[in-house]
């Protein structure tokens, strides 16, 4: 069923209204000091929580009870919950907990709105630097104070001429790795270290793919809004639509986006 | 000898001036579709060099000319030139070309004064964010528009509790690189693509350590003085003092340091 224009509208304003809210939240506790990182990961790993990711999304789900109460939620910190709409937000209040300990203003919060299973709309924000990604409904922007510039992905440019992102060398298994290196190897340049940032940059033009692996729902519903309403094209290693998470190809273009395919499956 | 009180003020005035100078040269390039990079790797790697490097590294000596013809200058677009004056300014108009080129905000302009061979006052700006990271002369603060924040290394942590960024995860040769994964794989967490932010970074007490390999003096001396301002230490892989670039260890406090040589040495 296709949404009407004033709930597409509330849709958006919605998620305006929580990026704003969590701004201050997630701001009070970026480069302070005595930010404790707990340790969530099981298997031994370093996956950082902190007490800024819970309280950033009680501040998403504080807005979504008031405005929207019938919509699902999957949410990074607070799990998932079945709404009774067609709309299902999915919130990762700060992707990129590493950077955002480390002071690297690359980590955001990502909002994403799913219709159908499909993100429709997404913002990704990163409050530091006042910078926020918005994608869907016909719109495709950068919003910075009261500035306004176009999302509008890269012009065509052959392999060689691309510039590559990724958030850890590592990518994933040793196998996901050198998948990766298939396509690094042929690019102009590979840059690390980017969590959500690399997609808002992307979606702005500046690089032409970011590919990454073992990534979940949240981490990707807003870049995916984000990206194709900027021309870009975001699937998985087989080319097929992510459903979940795992591997991710995003490209500036069809062609690009064809020719990283071909190296990632070799 | 010692340099005057009106000395030191003129020389830091000098180097705001010069930041204020470069920030709308380089700001007009910056996140521009028609950014062409030529390539000054004789070897045939990729080294990007834009039409924003020379114009910015021009307007940095600009206000010297004017402001203080009699220092030496060494600038990483444009050459060295011998003074007549105990100063030489050591100039890197956009440090990290390639962030640059991605539309990353990690790139900064370094500005660095040298008194007797070591630098004495250091700026390292990021004018996208608006941020300047300044050390020397009794100050090490952070100004950001009108706000300033004091920059202070963190607090000494066990290894095993630390942050640690480079630029690039291949470091150097492949002995290099083997040495840094003998800190790496001992660390909290890894992050790389930093470029000057990295040390800002450590001087802002977010990080513990930056830890890289072939660089130059243009790519180091402002960051050396900002962390020393800041209480941290800056040296190469023996621990002596950097004089020509090369390997790279900054460090928030001695006792960090002295454990990530000897892992560096191993």
């Amino acid at each position: 069923m296709t949404l009407s224009n004033s709930e597409a509208d509330d849709i958006a304003a919605t998620a305006h209204e929580m990026a704003d809210a969590v701004r201050p939240v997630v701001l009070q506790h970026f480069r302070t000091s005595g930010l404790a990182a707990a340790n969530k990961d099981e298997a031994g790993g370093f996956d950082p929580v902190t007490i800024a990711d819970r309280a950033a999304e009680e501040a998403l789900r504080d807005v979504l009870r008031r405005r929207r109460p019938d919509d699902g939620i999957i949410g990074e910190e607070l799990g998932r919950s079945t709404g009774r709409s067609e709309i299902t937000w999915v919130l990762d209040p700060i992707d990129g907990t590493r950077a955002f300990l480390c002071g690297i203003p690359v980590w955001g919060t990502l909002i994403a709105a799913l219709h159908g299973g499909r993100p429709i709309f997404g913002v990704i924000d990163q409050p530091h630097i006042g910078e926020r990604f918005i994608g869907g409904f016909g719109q495709a922007i950068l919003q910075r104070g009261s500035d306004r510039f176009p999302l509008k992905t890269r012009m065509p440019v052959a392999l060689s001429e691309a510039r590559l992102l990724s958030t850890f060398p590592e990518v994933g298994t040793a196998e996901e790795q050198a998948a990766f290196h298939n396509v690094s190897r042929n690019v102009q340049l590979t840059r690390y270290g980017l969590d959500c940032y690399g997609y808002a940059l992307l979606a702005l033009g500046q690089v032409d793919l970011v590919i990454e692996a073992g990534l979940h729902i949240y981490d990707i519903a807003a870049p995916i809004a984000v990206i194709e309403a900027a021309g870009g094209i975001v699937t998985n290693w087989s080319g097929g639509p992510i459903t979940d998470g795992g591997q991710v190809l995003a490209a500036s273009s069809q062609v690009l986006h064809q020719h990283a395919l071909e190296l990632l499956r070799a």
